[in-house]
């Protein structure tokens, strides 16, 4: 593959899927027990900045870049295959979702407010 | 912008850290509380199929597709901007992730088999 | 310490609390931190039943209930410490939401249904 | 109850079971779906510090104490739920994790230093 076509998300996804099909994993893959995983590497990318201040996650992201790039990709390897379970396009979903922000959140109520757009009179 | 141009992460990624900035919200987001959002976002796509069985989520994922959908994007949006923030291609992390996992879990040993590579003889 | 000394949670909130000074550790216990470790040590519990089904979480607590009651105190830890931190006693607390709940779900509405209570009429 | 009867935690335990069984919702009362709220609930309270520095999280807590407390009593909950639905007694849990912390986090090394016991020498 080359670099291109490694960097869509919908050949990405195939691979993934590919992946888990060919080890018959897809038996254990409902959508309760997918979400876990979601939920339990997410908490791994948070516990990389734990008890440290501004100055220590600097240095931490400069030291362990890799490990948190491999936790944040464990995140999105269970998005793509949720979405492709369920029959939802992600990226279509976050674009409908950057166009209800945009509407939502007006650059002149929201600047430098950091509050929920419900919350913005 | 159009359709291909969307689904391409790269312009996706451009659009997020553009509204973020346009609002001036990048002084909130530190790796921590954005690594919140990303557990929290998690949690509430987890949070659709709790109490529910295998057909129950089924029924579920037909009535809610577009809500659920909407949690990913959510979980996406916090992956992609995090993963801008620190510097981490979330693409090409998970594309040698995959690497390492072909490596990890042989098809004939990982067939049917959900333990962790760590457990397969 | 007798054993109906240890079965008190002020006895035992007192015995962290004492732990945690005497290591000089308050300093790094601002609430988010812990919160974070609320729902990292949450995440430990949760990771025991996932991928199984109802006689494979059976056959595991029987397995392992040393280690699930393990990572149950380690959650327990965190509510008292951070419930003494923030000046809350949670077992007050708990039984006001008791009383709250046993208003809110009425039997006769709530018998074998789990919706939640806004959703009851 | 009196006071000293509802401080107790056994008393409290016995509280909730009631409650759930008079509802007749132990049926959805499965670990991994209890586990899901111990997370989902730790999350609640983990959001009430998201975005806030040391001085708004003291300000949080001083206007918001009893939502942060309902919503550690929330987790608090799920703990004496699961543990009493898995034979595990988290009190004596507790207890026995507090005498392996005093092992493994002697004051003398630990005083000061939040590095986890292996990676003290």
């Amino acid at each position: 593959m080359g670099k291109e076509e490694k960097d869509s998300v919908s050949n990405l996804t195939e691979r993934i899927i590919k992946f888990r099909d060919a080890r018959d994993w897809k038996q254990f893959h409902n959508p309760k027990d997918v979400s876990l995983s979601l939920v339990l590497e997410a908490g791994e990318v948070m516990e990389h900045f734990q008890w440290k201040n501004a100055e220590e996650m600097e240095q931490c992201v400069k030291e362990h870049r890799d490990e948190i790039g491999a936790e944040l990709a464990d995140v999105l390897y269970w998005v793509l295959l949720l979405g492709n379970d369920l029959g939802i396009d992600v990226l279509e979903a976050l674009n409908r979702k950057m166009d209800e922000n945009e509407l939502r959140y007006s650059v002149e109520k929201a600047k430098g407010n950091h509050k929920k757009y419900t919350e913005l009179e």
